[in-house]
């Protein structure tokens, strides 16, 4: 035969897709690097320098296995979290996590609930998955609670997705919201509330949960606060018997021995992460102004993003977006109306921003 | 509620395991590190020097997700393969891989076939996933590919696990023995021919595969010859229209940046992998004197890592096992009968094998 098998019904259903396009393979098929690197809100101002050092003395070490139990990075984590260890799973990032939770709890068909707009990785597990999505739009560029919690009641949802603070938004609610919405979620709905920029946001958006409420699951990273987007680790906390259902469907060995040991110095250097906040801070207020400066509108934001509404349609933005790309900086944008207005610039050091100031002005002006 | 929703019913049908407990574990319940780590198979010579260092420099860059197409380490393992590009997909370990591949292939309840006592990580992943696991046994230490292909076509099986060289029993085929049981197989099923180990292998062992041969998809590891167990990087060829379905369901950015960089410096590393095997080589041949040392039979061995048949049933190798354990040796055994009348010892670098030879006489003797 000259054909392989077939897959299985589900990937048979799906299309060959990636959620994002790297900036990796935008710079191959330019021929050239990109000058301002803006574009999937990774933290330039890098990593702790313990935790750079930490990885560097790992480096040697790499012949052995990561631990299977992430032991000593999950007993940090418990101390910062102020939960025991058994609330927490360590897995490969909030996308690794995201699968992981949505094979453990959606059945083909089951229903969904997002936000139009929301993280499309999310909704790559859900259709890996077989699962039903139930989109909702944003209301005033925030995630819409009453929406999500009427969605979930509707279609019978098993899991309901929020990011707090959004992407790509940049917007947030304060924590009594998140325990409002969590009272009103309907029995049978797990609330999966994605905390990525979780550091980013003013301590009032940060819901006070117990650790043992069944109804929801929290997940963070190492990827943004703490800048290490390519060691891919990051944690999910629940109540212990949802967390435990990880262990029947994790990849145990799977997350880098590397990556636990940055982790876990990152997680130490509270320092660093004062430092990391004050600079985003600060790149937020200059992304600001430099929208402002072209006439473009920033909205608030309690991520280390700042999203700009650039007063025009999607075709614009998406054609901004491009011509950015073709003189060396690289944004994304969200994907639908209305949020699609709008352009995503990621916070950087000054001598990246720098270089967007100065090209933005000229490529509205050639394209105004 | 008090408790958590119920998983979905694949899921609520698994227990909580792991495929293996890892050393470190080991170690927190014993009190104190090992002596000795010859248990997981790892690589105590370690890793390419090259590939330390290109890790080391990439640390402070771990702000960025890694190239979520891993293109420059998928280029040079087409070289390395003389095989295009879409022929291979790059992923987390062999381990991650086989999530992969099963969850491509294997709808619930779709029969898979492997051998009784061969990898429990695929065991665990096509339970997950909902299929049907069929075992055949070995035949003369040796996975049975008689056995397999007849199991397949026995049972309708749409995938047939085969390692060569095999774990745990380092007993291996030659490659046209392989392309036997290829045209054996029965049309509808897919052998995946996971060859973590090859690169310790005489060159017979490699079979002579087409690169669009629709019948097969081989595995790769740069956990084992590589020495990066840690840094969770393999990868996976065949036809293309078969690597084509991992679009569809892999997490795009899952591979951890500083493993790309280091698994690109080791596969270029020509000279650290001829030294490897050398190494191997004689740790092999100093495993296998000091199990007949101490009268124990040691099987030929295709791998890092010597099997030795210890003449007494599964009970006394268990036993060993603890035994040598409490002494601070690390070793693992196979897991069923007859198999496991044997242990298994990783190779590694002299001082810990001269700890083995130290220590196992009086632990035989004290037990025997």
């Amino acid at each position: 035969m000259a054909k392989p098998l077939a897959f299985a019904p589900i990937p048979t259903g799906l299309p060959a897709t990636v959620p994002f396009i790297g900036p990796e393979t935008l710079q191959r098929q330019r021929g050239r690097p990109f000058a301002a690197r803006l574009g999937a809100n990774e933290n330039g101002f890098g990593p702790s320098l313990k935790a750079v050092q930490a990885m560097r003395e790992a480096a040697a070490e790499i012949w052995q296995y990561g631990d299977s139990t992430s032991h000593d990075l999950l007993q940090a984590l418990a101390a910062h979290l102020s939960v025991p260890p058994r609330h927490i799973v360590v897995g490969e990032g909030i996308d690794g996590l995201l699968g992981l939770l949505v094979r453990l709890m959606i059945a083909p068909g089951d229903a969904v609930v997002t936000s139009d707009g929301a993280y499309p990785t999310f909704n790559y597990h859900v259709a890996g998955f077989g699962g039903v999505l139930h989109k909702v739009p944003y209301r005033e560029d925030r995630e819409d609670l009453q929406a999500l919690t009427a969605g979930a009641r509707e279609t019978g949802a098993r899991l309901v997705y929020l990011s707090n603070p959004d992407n790509p938004m940049g917007s947030w609610h304060d924590g009594p919201a998140i325990e409002a919405m969590l009272d009103d979620l309907p029995e049978g709905t797990l609330l999966l509330l994605d905390e990525a920029y979780i550091e980013f946001a003013p301590d009032s958006a940060i819901p006070r949960i117990a650790a043992d409420d069944p109804r929801v699951i929290r997940m963070r990273t190492f990827s943004k606060a703490y800048g290490m987007a390519g060691a891919r680790i990051g944690y999910a906390f629940g109540h212990p018997d949802l967390i435990a259902g990880f262990e029947r469907i994790r990849n145990h060995f799977g997350v880098n021995r590397i990556a636990q040991v940055g982790a876990w110095a990152a997680l130490a250097d509270h320092e660093w992460l004062a430092h990391i906040r004050q600079e985003v801070a600060a790149a937020r207020d200059r992304i600001a102004r430099i929208a402002s400066d072209n006439g473009m509108q920033p909205l608030p934001s309690a991520t280390n993003f700042v999203t700009v509404d650039t007063g025009r349609d999607g075709a614009f933005s998406r054609n901004l977006v491009a011509w950015l790309e073709e003189e060396g900086i690289f944004i994304r944008m969200p994907g639908v109306p209305p949020l699609d207005r709008c352009i995503r610039i990621s916070c950087a050091p000054s001598d990246e921003l720098d270089i967007l100031a100065e090209i933005l002005p000229g490529v509205l002006a050639r394209h105004g």
